[in-house]
């Protein structure tokens, strides 16, 4: 489907969302959907982008600890049938992105293929369509490059893999860039550091939605030492990306 | 193939191996190939098992830190075409267990899985095999539970997932289980703890394959807190397993 037809496809309340990227009025879909009876209570929705060479921590670690939480579904969205990791092994796609669907948070992995993806502006689009139309979005490492490139971080504090620091932050000159953060929080866009990052994000996430006990609990079942402070960020040293 | 049928497919070699589990003299197929030049020199070839209700992270840790090393192969070992983790995505597996091949290092995950694994002699049969196939073996958390049930942790020092130790412990009373230990290696055999301790001994593994100063760059290219220390094992007061 090309770009207009896909347009077409969608609906009304999406195409207003669309025009208004990340706006505080961009309707909360999947509130909508819960308001609706159509969310089994206590549900929650999570969809992973999935592409060749996406860095396997990036998406695998929030995975783990998510995937612990109580009533929590994560579907794997991709473009072919599986996606092949930049360490080798393959995952299978749970369903296509052109499918867009509400999602209650909206994870983008980063890794090498990010730099093909960016030069791809229909997938750009699918890709901020679907993070339009996620209650959050959590981006890890160079995952933050697809959101920049989609103008979803102008105005918005972020952060990104620190070795890739002046490509992603290249790409949206208009983001608040923040050079030392484990993570970063603003609004419903949570963005993380490099890789293992994400991993202290998707646990600060946990808590926020359903307590610090239970994150705890998770880190301590996953045996992690969780870095539950955003502002600990020992390879913003590491990479000189401190300011 | 029933197990009789599968013993007479094997080689003599592999079959007096089978005989003596583990023994130093067990022959190394994997240095073998080499010696007879069929192996690229420098390609070190990883086979990792995966199965339904494996836990993601004690996989893909590894694979991530291990994937960052040049020349290094990572294969999907498992039963069927995909395999589920506990977590909900699925991987694609990529040769079957049955196919035995020699590898420089069999990677053994964890999980729920593992309580139905080690009620099936075949497989637990394939996966003595596979390990007494490889240069080395790497189990992280529950996946001890495979390799004790194998009967290939008795009289070795080794450990496992602290919130499941028991009855790991239970599987291989002859084996010297350690407590409180971050992982633990003796001789070809390195066990981890749970989960995320996985990711450290990957990394010790690597800092032992291609020094230590490639262990440390991986890390931090992961944005990685790497502890590198076996007997920081700060879990093992959390659970109770500190001797």
């Amino acid at each position: 489907m090309n770009r207009r037809g896909f347009m077409a496809a969608m609906g009304a309340a999406t195409l207003a969302a669309a025009a208004q990227p990340w706006a505080a009025e961009a309707p909360q879909l999947r509130i909508q959907e819960r308001q609706a009876g159509k969310v089994t209570p206590g549900h929650y929705r999570i969809g992973a982008l999935v592409f060749d060479d996406y860095e396997t921590l990036d998406l695998q670690g929030p995975v783990e600890m998510l995937g612990h939480v109580a009533d929590v579904e994560i579907q794997l969205i991709g473009l072919g049938s599986v996606a092949r990791s930049f360490q080798g092994p393959r995952v299978v796609v749970d369903r296509p992105l052109e499918q867009l669907e509400p999602l209650d948070l909206f994870l983008v992995p980063g890794g090498l293929g990010t730099r093909s993806l960016v030069q791809q502006p229909q997938l750009i689009e699918l890709i901020r369509r679907q993070a339009l139309m996620s209650e959050r979005v959590l981006s890890v490492c160079t995952g933050a490059a697809l959101l920049a490139k989609a103008g979803l971080l102008d105005g918005k504090r972020a952060t990104t893999n620190k070795a890739a620091f002046s490509w992603v932050a290249s790409l949206a000159p208009e983001a608040d860039w923040q050079g030392r953060a484990r993570w970063v929080q603003d609004g419903n866009l949570t963005s993380s550091s490099g890789v293992s990052a994400g991993t202290d994000a998707a646990l600060a996430l946990i808590a926020e939605l359903r307590g610090e006990a239970v994150a705890r609990q998770i880190a301590e079942i996953a045996e992690y030492p969780w870095n539950p402070d955003p502002d600990n960020d020992p390879f913003a040293i590491t990479w000189g990306t401190a300011s």
